[in-house]
């Protein structure tokens, strides 16, 4: 019953010759939440005799892997823990004063370990039930008028991935906006030049072409639909870019200004001298470097433009009761419902990094960071003042934090070796002049440092801060962040509890299952999430040079060649960090490729239409046209359509893009047969990696037929959710691709066919890596596979036990599903007048996250258990759903009202409950506590249903003033 | 408005040159809840114009501290924890296999995590208050069950202090039990040598005389009231008691066995062999070494004894609902009501540690644990056969994890260094034999490397595990651990479920404020808590070599530096591991001032009627008589009485006992007068320092006259409250104590004069004084007086915004209080029915914990907001506290039941409230929603007001039947 074995047939707990290591408790029985007593009493309801039987009647024969993994032996958590402190120690941690938009800073302990460790928050999903979210949504409604505010613009989404995909999502609506009159977009030199490469490689396939120039001598000689400038530029200089902009006005384009946040505590902000968007990176407000991420992005424009926004917004709304309440606004889920119509991909934010930034405002408050930014700024201009006395020229007019120190005749070589005496890492411009960025963690000290590297043999004396040296001209003269939410919270204390207050009004795994299909909400297990935050993987610069990364390169290698493996593919990429930036890197591969083998021609790409928005939206953004494929009534691609299809378009077949097992949940039999008939028309098989939990250990992408396949790290391999976001995407791809695979110019990884940059950093946001290799590790081979077969099992199980209560969509052809399944429930809008809304409400009176609603077929949840949750948690679920179905059997026999009942007035808050009065045919105690364990362990919704009509009405994406909440 | 300088007068965020640190955020402004805005706001209610002149009204100026205290420089959170980083480096973390009731152990990452580094666990206070501490109640009944279990006894406590400690209540207890009628103890001499020195320190006083003895050859010709054995014997070796036990049986003695708990999974139980009473420590089940603590010891015992156990008990009741509920039971408040006449001052447990401890056995259940024990139990066989197979004889006949090595021709000099090499700590017998214990965290590769460092130049092949070596007769037969709670959480995932359950039923200081008199809970900075865990301070062994340890002796030496300049004393000892212990330690140190100056005979202790229970019981403790002295009407100490007092007994005066402020919450104006008559009879001034944060930086216990004064470290200097412990009573002594201070027989600490032993550790729990030396570093002298003067001023705004509605029964005489204020509830009893219960519950209903109840005086609360607590805060409570004056008015007014009201129905519960009839003459709102600003931020009391009087009638401390909750 206690802690043995979990499977007699694979377990390695053991080694051969009996010698166990001294932690036998193996992870996986941690990690999978059945022990072997719960599995026998699952299948026993399955009909099925052992857990190999029941895999055996799911997966198809021809497609399963008939051997072990081949990766190393699962180590303890201890073990893991102690092997992967030693793999850090190899990387060596420098001071690092590249800048480029990534900077040292002081995470605030209170922030550090009551968000970033603190499961409560980073195991919460995407806030799409906003009635159990509404603690995440405030955050990030903080982090959007924190956004609003520096920008100086009108409105601000949740954050975006990076600085570059934002400038590049800048450039895209830039480009819609403008309605495609000419395809020229200017792109200042003095950008980063790693957002300069994304955008390269963004604008390829889009036709755009990219303009690289001197914003000072631009003469709008040739049209451009839009522009971007840096401020302050890469190199440190402030520009007053007001004429450039008007004159970019006054020719219809749209004028973006990537902006470092903290500056704009001094400097005029990008709204106030005419920008149309404002883009950049929050990480230097509280998120740790990590060697590239995950940070978090942000986006703002004016508030004509709030259709266009790329990403989530978080709007203002109300409940049924008429109290704020706070969501998901302009909801459209534009890629599910404008598909190959959509404009941008984006499905992912970094919730939990923008969370971090938001709260670091909320703590120091305007005039905290305006301090922070001042003295940075002192420091700055000590060190010019210093570099000055030193004979050196300083070539920015204007600086904030970073400066341009021309090297004179001193060399290079020489700099570099005082510089790693000295741990310290400075940029490098190629015509020898230096950069140096300085940031909040910037002392005196330092700053004497750097000098003794420049003054050589000179003497230099101890520093005294100099007074700010920034003009009145480019100076910030209008207030910000003056809401009371940045007022209130600047003790310890204060901010402990706001952000306990907000932290229990979301429901995360540290309450109840989130069995969301196709989403993987698996266990996080603390040994993973505790090396993010280790300093020797948190405090390095993405650029710092490999030397001092071998730690890192060490995770890399050993991350990639075990996702070839578990993939069956050749090659991995670990730089799209997003599941959506995987698929479109993945595109771009093959379009690379094909134009490689001169048949640039192929752009047809054929998607079912059972597909996930984000396919057609990716091929779109890949220059492809999307011709969508029928299925049949099993769910099933309809292969004589694929068939037609793939024969119609032959010459130009470029790929099909397929999720396997299919989102319906099904291993499809014929896949194999599919991409057959994709190669034989010349195109190539992208697999979506949304369901590889289904597939892990069992069958490989690779072997199945496909060219490329994305994973999502926050899937199956156990990045959480942050609440939405980070995720990371990586791709693998078959050996005739890997030349092709994403570059960085900066950063030498890829080859010289390399189809380009899809994220400013070139490992994506390395430091979450550690999170899916501590996985990997704990897990072993037996353990991944062990894990796929239990989260098949907790699937079947549930499908079992409620299909007597809702039809079971989809099955496969032993009548089993994979590791989700689809109940359908469209019937009882007929026959009761309930939503699949009203079910998913009701469920948070029982303490659970809804499942997937409507996705992919309306009418419908689909729900993914996951191998981590355990027999009782599942019980609990089926018994909530068993409930519901009464409680709809109740009303559709007239026993009670059409719209006054449970479901149609769920989610029941405790404040609604407890009003003096009580006017509904159900009692108090009916609402609240449905089933009896519901009392010991109940979670309290914040607020009464969301009004989603009227906040995309009144479109609110900031602090409201606190008069409005009084007048309740 | 934001984050300025909190005073000018004395704000050194900058230093003199101008030149501020790069994080010009001083902790201060983190630390101390209202910024100068609100101090202005308050000084004016007060009508005081500045914070000064308040101070000047309330000290007296004749003992006020005219200087800053001498202490560092202030620096920043970061700064403070790159400068702890250097420290701890210097820390050298070898291998431990030195035993001796120490163990490196795997702390699961899960529990860490979420309890060890969770503010909701760590914040929590001792509870008291049940309603609002279901989830720890809850834990503590786990361990209590578990350590049931484990040790085969049918009673346990919630855990003490450590073995040592816990040793020395059990002969205590013997000695009571028995009746006083021999005063010979009979210690084994294969106890743990710091056993038998705590043993030795506590029987001196109290007239009781050690046997230290072999129990095989002991023959019972002395009459002996008790015993202590070790089991397994602290060099490794098994015995069986069973013939000794019964011998002393015969002889109307009481068995204690001390015994590692982990060996109890394999070993027959004390329990079973016929113990009275086993101690331990649970160290190993999870929590760190950390140099010596904090661990839990525990304490079980028969049945019959139960209302002689020390320290707390947790105990099954009910509420008035009828559903089952957890409190303190047997509350006897041993040391208030029986004072002199209590038999122990024990009132602190290790809750945090002990919650750890449980939860460990909770994850690994039964199996888990053995499979654990049986791992090590393998490990050291294999040890022992290499080290047979090298000539070495092994001293044990049977052993568990430690063994005694006779090293024969070899030197011990080469074993060390070898050791060394290898980074290894073995145990050094007198007689040149090495003890060598492992644990959990050993591997194959550590017995190799043991093996090699025996082999000297001899070839030492690879090992396997051999089998176990423990013959039936010394084996456990029986279960334990059988109940659900053990067998239901082993997945990571329920496990975390299971520990956000409990920490959600209880109301910490992430919630809200806690304002209880005296015990200061103030904000327990996460920067202060971040380095407990650091490695280098969390994984070194409390007998490891001084070379091994030097940045702990940094920490130590400077904490003892800074505490005797703020105590205003000349020497520290940072051994006492509770404030109960320092003032233990600190009446031995001035008895054996006495004995050394021929004064021996003075054992006369005057303690104030207004003391706390803790003080008598500890002068009993120090074979002292009490004498109390009267207090006149103002609270204050009865001078005439005092001198009377001390005249009477001038030959015998050994010490008064005073705290100051009063207990009362008054600087008394005559403190120097009442220390100068105390001095004049030849006695020494004990002073408690419970109160000392309304000294710190203010006034000096030194200077005001005390001779020696503890410190609660978890009250004044930011050790959290764990729930009911860890804390930390160091003490401060004058130069003419100074020689008497506690020793340590292991490491070499103390003078000759020792007074003896309080600690089983040289520094009792090393790894928490980190926190308090965080904070000391933070906040600089000018921090700390400042939240002194805050305390001060947050204290007298709540007495005069809640006088008019309750009277403050003491004040000084400018008609203010110290740092907490007593308010007068005793009237309403009589005219509304009301007890002062009735209010601490209704409080809960506003989600406030109740302030002190009941102490110093019946019928009051005593309010301590501390200077973390905002103004905001601090109206919150003050209208809960007018809110529920008028709600009393609204009973003597006769509006309302005497019977049916808010205050005698409190707290109320949602399930309650939830109920369909509603037969109060008050409606559910009222309830639950006293005032709107509760809505947003509901903290729901997991039971109704809890039946003491059924759970004492009806004690069960261990886990009930799991059927029992489903009858509810």
């Amino acid at each position: 019953m206690a802690s043995q074995a979990l499977y007699p047939e694979c377990s390695s707990s053991q080694s051969t010759d009996g010698n166990f290591s001294a932690q036998s408790l193996t992870f996986k029985q941690r990690h999978i939440g059945p022990d072997s007593h719960y599995v026998k009493k699952m299948l026993g309801v399955l009909e099925v005799k052992t857990l190999d039987d029941l895999i055996d009647k799911v997966i198809p024969p021809n497609i399963r892997l008939n051997r072990f993994l081949q990766l190393p032996t699962a180590l303890s958590e201890y073990a893991a823990l102690g092997n992967l402190k030693n793999i850090a120690a190899q990387n060596q941690v420098f001071r690092s004063f590249i800048g480029m938009g990534y900077y040292q800073c002081i995470i605030p302990a209170v922030i550090q370990r009551n968000i970033l460790e603190n499961p409560g928050w980073y195991t919460a999903y995407t806030p799409y039930q906003p009635e159990i979210a509404q603690g995440r949504l405030e955050a990030l409604l903080n982090f959007q008028t924190m956004i609003i505010d520096l920008t100086g613009l009108e409105i601000a989404n949740a954050s975006l991935l990076d600085e570059g995909t934002a400038a590049a999502e800048a450039m895209n609506m830039s480009y819609g906006a403008t309605k495609h009159k000419t395809h020229n977009f200017f792109v200042s030199q003095d950008c980063h030049p790693q957002t300069i490469d994304v955008l390269q490689t963004r604008a390829r396939p889009l036709g755009i072409n990219i303009i690289i120039g001197n914003h000072i001598t631009f003469d709008f000689s040739q049209p451009i639909f839009g522009a971007v400038l840096q401020y302050p530029a890469s190199d440190g200089s402030i520009y007053k870019y007001h004429v450039f902009i008007e004159q970019a006005h006054a020719e219809g384009a749209l004028v973006t200004v990537a902006a470092d946040p903290l500056s704009l505590t001094l400097l005029e902000p990008p709204g106030e001298f005419g920008a149309d968007i404002a883009v950049g990176s929050t990480q230097r407000f509280g998120s740790p470097m990590g060697y590239g991420g995950p940070h978090a992005g942000y986006f703002a424009t004016k508030e004509k433009y709030k259709r266009q926004v790329p990403g989530r917004v978080v709007g203002v709304s109300k409940d049924t009761h008429g109290n704020i309440a706070y969501r998901l606004s302009l909801q459209t889920r534009e890629q599910h419902i404008r598909r190959e119509k959509a404009t941008s991909n984006i499905c992912t934010a970094q919730v939990l990094l923008a969370v971090i930034a938001s709260m670091y405002a909320v703590y120091h408050g305007a005039a905290g960071l305006k301090v922070i930014a001042l003295e940075i700024h002192q420091h700055t201009v000590t060190l010019a003042e210093g570099l000055k006395q030193l004979g050196y020229n300083i070539t920015n007019k204007y600086f904030f934090d970073t400066l341009r120190v021309d090297l004179g005749p001193r060399s290079v070589k020489d700099i570099l070796a005082a510089c790693k005496l000295k741990k310290i890492n400075l940029r490098l411009f190629s015509d020898s002049s230096v950069g140096i960025s300085l940031d909040e963690t910037t002392t005196i000290k330092d700053i004497e440092d750097l000098l003794g590297i420049f003054a050589g043999n000179s003497h230099t004396p101890s520093r005294k801060l100099l007074p700010p040296q920034l003009p009145l001209e480019i100076s910030r003269t209008s207030n910000y962040l003056t809401h009371p939410v940045f007022n209130s919270y600047h003790s310890e204390t204060e901010l402990l509890r706001y952000l306990h207050k907000l932290e229990l009004k979301d429901l995360s795994l540290t309450t109840s299952m989130i069995p969301l299909g196709s989403c993987t909400m698996k266990l996080n297990a603390t040994s993973e999430m505790m090396p993010v935050t280790w300093p020797e993987f948190s405090n390095i610069h993405p650029f710092a040079p490999q030397s001092q990364t071998k730690g890192y390169q060490v995770i890399f290698q050993q991350l990639e060649n075990w996702l070839a493996e578990i993939t069956g593919l050749a090659g991995v990429s670990l730089q799209p960090n997003a599941g959506s930036q995987g698929e479109y890197a993945g595109l771009l591969v093959i379009r690379k490729y094909n134009e490689s083998r001169r048949e640039g021609h192929r752009n047809i790409c054929l998607i079912p239409t059972s597909a996930h928005g984000t396919n057609p939206a990716s091929a779109v953004m890949c220059g492809m046209k999307v011709v969508p494929v029928a299925c049949d009534n099993g769910g099933n691609i309809d292969i004589d359509d694929l068939k037609a299809k793939a024969e119609k378009h032959s010459r130009e077949l470029a790929a099909l893009m397929v999720t396997y097992p299919s989102t319906h949940g099904v291993f499809e039999v014929a896949i194999q047969e599919i991409c057959g008939v994709i190669h034989d028309h010349g195109g190539q098989v992208y697999m979506d990696g949304a369901n590889m939990n289904a597939q892990v250990g069992l069958c490989r992408p690779g072997d199945i037929g496909a060219d490329v396949c994305h994973l999502n790290l926050h899937k199956t391999f156990c990045i959480p959710h942050g609440g939405g976001g980070p995720g990371m995407g990586p791709i693998g791809v078959a050996i005739h691709l890997k030349p092709f695979l994403p570059g960085h110019s900066i950063v030498e990884i890829g080859d010289e066919l390399s189809m380009g940059t899809v994220s400013s950093a070139p490992w994506g946001s390395s430091s979450i890596l550690l999170i899916s290799w501590m996985y990997i590790v704990m897990m072993g081979a037996d353990g991944l596979t062990d894990a796929t077969k239990v989260a098949i099992l907790n699937a079947n199980y549930i499908a079992k036990r409620l299909e007597s209560y809702y039809p079971v969509l989809y099955k496969g052809t032993n009548g089993l599903v994979a590791h989700e399944c689809i109940l359908d429930l469209r019937s009882f809008k007929k026959s009761a007048g309930v939503e699949i809304d009203d079910v998913a409400k009701r469920l948070m009176d029982f303490g659970f996250h809804a499942p997937t609603v409507s996705w992919p077929v309306a009418g419908t949840i689909m729900v993914e258990p996951t191998e981590s949750e355990s027999l009782p948690e599942l019980e609990r679920f089926c018994e909530a759903m068993i409930t519901i179905r009464k409680e709809i059997s109740e009303i559709e026999s007239g026993k009670v009202d059409v719209e006054d009942n449970l479901l149609k007035n769920a989610p029941h808050t405790a404040t609604n409950l407890l009003t003096a009065k009580w006017n509904h045919p159900y009692s108090r105690e009916q609402a609240a506590y449905p089933l009896p364990w519901v009392k010991n362990n109940k979670f309290w919704p914040a607020v009464g249903r969301v009004n989603a009509a009227f906040g995309d009405r009144n479109f609110i994406c900031s602090c409201i003033p606190m008069e409005t909440y009084s007048q309740e």
